[in-house]
């Protein structure tokens, strides 16, 4: 009796600790975002075709860095491109491949996030991984595009850790389901409104009267301005926003936007969705600072788009939207963007990295708090 | 006695008329948007200089419509040009004058706001006004700024009521100090989030550690979405927003947004806050959909960036904010924007104009309540 | 006998003013521009359904303006729009309606083309002529599309002698077939390159094997730069040309450039040809000088591609050239921008106009001695 | 006296060989580039400061390939950015750093040229470079800007065989004076309007009375078309041109294209510049076909306009030109432009590289009799 009793304690203790390591995501916490219904696993991944693969150097004192790979379909992606598009937030950041995209309205290679100094292996890795798939033996150009934020704050930005080899990884490592977000990936060692950062993720999945669509977004969160969760201001009650004490806190860093939808739009049209989730970012309470690399890349995983690198005929037949049809597809953007940024927050942990720097986690219960006096989570 | 209670009862039923009619600013609620203070106005003319101009047609059944006019200072703006910007949140508009504002960053004329129809009345008036001012007597060329959007629902719009001498008015008209909103001017006719819109003005003014510059902003609302008040979710629980009966309602309709501030900002620096203003756009529940010309003009109405028409020098010396400083003008032009739309809401009075059509005013009783549940107003 | 020979006299006399006045365009010389064959009116209206109407307003001492209209096809383009795209050369200029253009792909109504202060005039009869034709009744908005140059060296444009009724008369007596160029409709003031300029036209008929596509190009000509005919260098052994003497000639002037195809391309690729038809107007020498409003836009006639303006299905089905084929319609396009520009001042005449300012055609006897010299011309 | 005779014949052989490998520039054979007059040395080093390094890789029978780095100026690039700009004649290309300086208006860096899936190993240069730069010890994220061509045709460019190692050494061996044409740096490999193509540049000195500034421009050339020289029908006369046997030939390659100044002008009127930079490609008889990565980057080395990296106050003084300043400087722009251009087609000489591919040297002798033909050679 004495021994279960022990055991059950012990259990007690366990079961805390997990809890305390266990960040939930926000909708688990009765938070709900916008008004449009998610997807399945309210993930970039509900968007049929969609693979996330992700690498996370964590090592040592310095190293808090890695690699999220986004893959729009699961075939030869230089052979059998999707339609794409660019929209730039803020353009203080180092996105590659953002002329192509916009020139030619597609996207050939698979999507690297990363670090601010780590673009170049991220474009070598998807180089390499194009030039060695088979197919692509006489390929001779490949537009690898590369997005990153700085995590130079908790990892040791300037010696460059992350190199082809893990881009390669996770390429390979990539699939549907679930995704992994918080300190993860390229979100290993980003910050976010003075909280740590990372990878988020969210969709929304129309009404089949709106057309049935869905829209997935991935997000590197990475910013700052005045925290807001669905409305509520959390920042604020947390004492912890950009500009407080006037010019203390820096507003920088940067968000990368990754925007799917299966719904048939093409480049113009995706640049619009592109253009709308940073009406999300804004309703988190971002502010797209001076220093902050705020770009969206938005694709189409629709099967009937694909477009294919050498062409038999002159001609593609393809059915789009109307231009009438996109604005549920503007919200649906609006919405899950917001969402995946809000989740980063609550599924990122307290890290400390390169020199001893420690950035907190949003404080859960204290954030829970807030909300519910708010009335976001019923109290 | 009963004359007494007579009296009495009769300042009764004024007052409640009264109280009927008078709606207030956002902020005399006790609703605090954002985090930075407001210029002493809390409108756009706390920037030096800028004044505001309106004239309201409000005629018979049929005529809702108007003119506003900015201009950004009091001189001869062709003579002498301000830095200016602009930024296209969605483009389904018909703002004239873009193009040469991009080309060569300035602003030669006053900007004016009317209807989707009668952009070319807001020209001739400009062009009229720009010919006749002395010192323009060799003028052969202006570049009138003239947005709108489309007051349809309650105006006889077709018929183009709107003349060339209602705008040379509304330029007449236009003085510095308190700015009128709601159904007044370009906003007599405008219908936001399914309520009555119109026009609506905020400013915010930087600290001194910050600059202590002013960020004033001017809007004519129009449009669609989920309308949020301060982030509580107003829109849902008043049962009304864009997409609720999945395609009942439109969200279409359109925003002008104009921008001005008396920091040193030149029209690359204007274009990056101009983009910003779509931020607090996005916090009031806004969506720039599909059918929405969304726009944002900035100027600098700083004295020192005047652009002489003949310049006798090759050169102009100037003194600009560095890029870095930018960010707390950001965050001002996301505030402002958000109590400006906020502002023309709640300013804004039920009007039954074309064909009997009628556009209830946002219900303040019912709004104050869902504020103090959502604790935006201390219960 | 005698009276024979005075009337072989007096036909002689006639022949020769006719002659005097009968410029002829490029080709008649024998001038060859490009590789690519021409349409068979080498014209605008080569591509099917395209149609232009002018009313030249040459009055007085003073009045020397006009009108020019350019119709996609000849149905209710409000009802069937067509994929359309603007390119800015250079956006000194009122050029009205670009953005609605650029946000949709499409445009919906005739292009007109008039001086630089009747912008609102040409708006003004966009409207009333769409709000009129049948169908559109319940049209209550509509995105005219107005460019201009300034004609204000001869014309007096300060007193804006286009109505709307002068728009309506150039949209209604539009149609296909051959196209007046020189001084008409809206190119009855211009001045090109120091001599008059004007509307000009042209166009490239591809080859079966590149896709046989049609690309028709109208130009209004009011530019400068230092004029090459086929690469001749004209305006320098003309010893006119543009800072010439460092400062006493200008440069200033726009052109405006409207690129029709019958070819299946969609905005994206229509805004990458009206991009190319600024290299043709770099190979007469223009410059796209500071003052120059350089606009081009450019639209599909393709039927296969008409746009309903109310949709009974939310996807459209199309067919639409690969990127890949593009590069022959780029060089289509800038051929015949090349061509058209110099037919303007080919066909243009000697000019006096406002307070007697005249301006000179170029002139052909010495021009056609340079073009034989530099062997553009056999010899 | 035999003994003379073979010397002489010897000589003679000498002599001829040399003249076959010594091609010249195109002003020394006479033929003149538009109507301003060069800078001393005729190339981008005319700009004070300006500095050009070229490394050549021209190994065994597959590699030909290089780097070719321009440094704006000889201090700390990081530390003292200089106002900057881009233009995208085509994107079919992989620049990197484009948003960063579009966003910001400056360069931070060198800009690297190479061929294309070298990219990263220009970013990886460039950052070693800044980071190890004396002052660079904190500076945690560098904005790459590097360029490329493809040189596929001749290179084995899938083996990426430039490295890190030879980007950090162009930018070591960058300095003033006379630049290396041809098949040199980034231009080793390079093949254009059909004929070897490579660097080349080209300057203009404004006369005093037009501001005195210097322009000077950096070409990489690699693309198609129907060349002109100096406006003669080279391409047509050679019968080499795009699409002359309608489907055989392609025009695709690309063009990156340096423009430097010592005009005080901003970001703004740089991209202005830039643009015009297009029109002098066009007047070569480029079509910036589908497939060309046509991209221009201008920057101002006007010392008074160096941007401090920490700015030790919030604003900053500048001197710049007003718009109206412009047209000279872009046609200055212009006709570097072109020269440039044809400056690398003259100095390339015939290549034999990967998989024994050959491309001839445009044919100096025909060439040079079709410019007497065409009087652009005094014959």
């Amino acid at each position: 009796m004495k021994q279960f009793l022990l055991l059950f304690l012990l259990m007690m203790v366990l079961t805390n600790q997990t809890q305390a390591q266990e960040r939930k995501r926000v909708r688990e916490y009765g938070i709900k975002i916008g008004v449009l219904p998610t997807g399945q696993l309210n993930a970039i991944t509900d968007v049929p075709g969609v693979q996330v693969g992700q690498v996370t150097l964590n090592k040592g004192k310095d190293i808090r860095t890695g690699v999220t790979a986004i893959l729009p379909h699961t075939g030869n992606l230089f052979q059998e491109k999707v339609p794409a598009a660019v929209f730039v937030g803020n353009g203080f950041g180092k996105l590659a491949g953002t002329t192509q995209v916009q020139e030619l309205g597609n996207l050939e290679s698979p999507i690297i996030l990363t670090n601010t100094l780590s673009v170049a292996a991220g474009m070598n890795g998807v180089i390499t991984h194009t030039l060695q798939q088979p197919g692509n033996e006489k390929v001779q150009s490949v537009n690898a595009v590369v997005g990153e934020t700085n995590d130079g704050g908790l990892n040791d930005i300037r010696s460059r850790h992350v190199t082809e080899k893990h881009v390669l990884e996770a390429i390979q490592k990539a699939r549907g389901g679930a995704v992994e977000e918080g300190n993860v990936g390229a979100g290993t060692g980003t910050i976010c409104f003075g909280f740590k950062g990372g990878i988020g993720t969210s969709s929304r999945k129309l009404p089949a009267s709106l057309g049935g669509y869905t829209v997935g977004v991935l997000v590197q969160t990475n910013f700052g301005g005045v925290l807001q969760v669905a409305g509520a201001p959390v920042g604020e009650e947390l004492e912890k926003f950009s500009f407080r004490q006037q010019i203390l806190e820096k507003a920088d860093g940067s968000c990368m936007i990754i925007v799917a939808t299966d719904a048939p739009v093409d480049a113009r049209n995706l640049e619009r969705m592109a253009q709308r989730a940073m009406l999300g970012l804004g309703k988190t309470g971002g502010i797209a600072s001076n220093g902050s690399g705020d770009y969206v890349i938005a694709f189409s995983a629709n099967p009937g788009l694909r477009i294919p690198h050498e062409a038999k005929e002159k001609t593609q037949t393809v059915t789009l939207l109307h231009n009438d049809e996109l604005s549920p597809l503007f919200m649906a953007t609006i919405e899950a963007t917001e969402e995946a940024i809000l989740n980063s927050l609550f599924k990122a942990e307290t890290t400390v990295g390169r020199d001893g720097n420690k950035v907190e986690a949003l404080p859960l219960n204290k954030t829970l708090d807030i909300l519910k006096k708010h009335h976001v989570i019923r109290p």
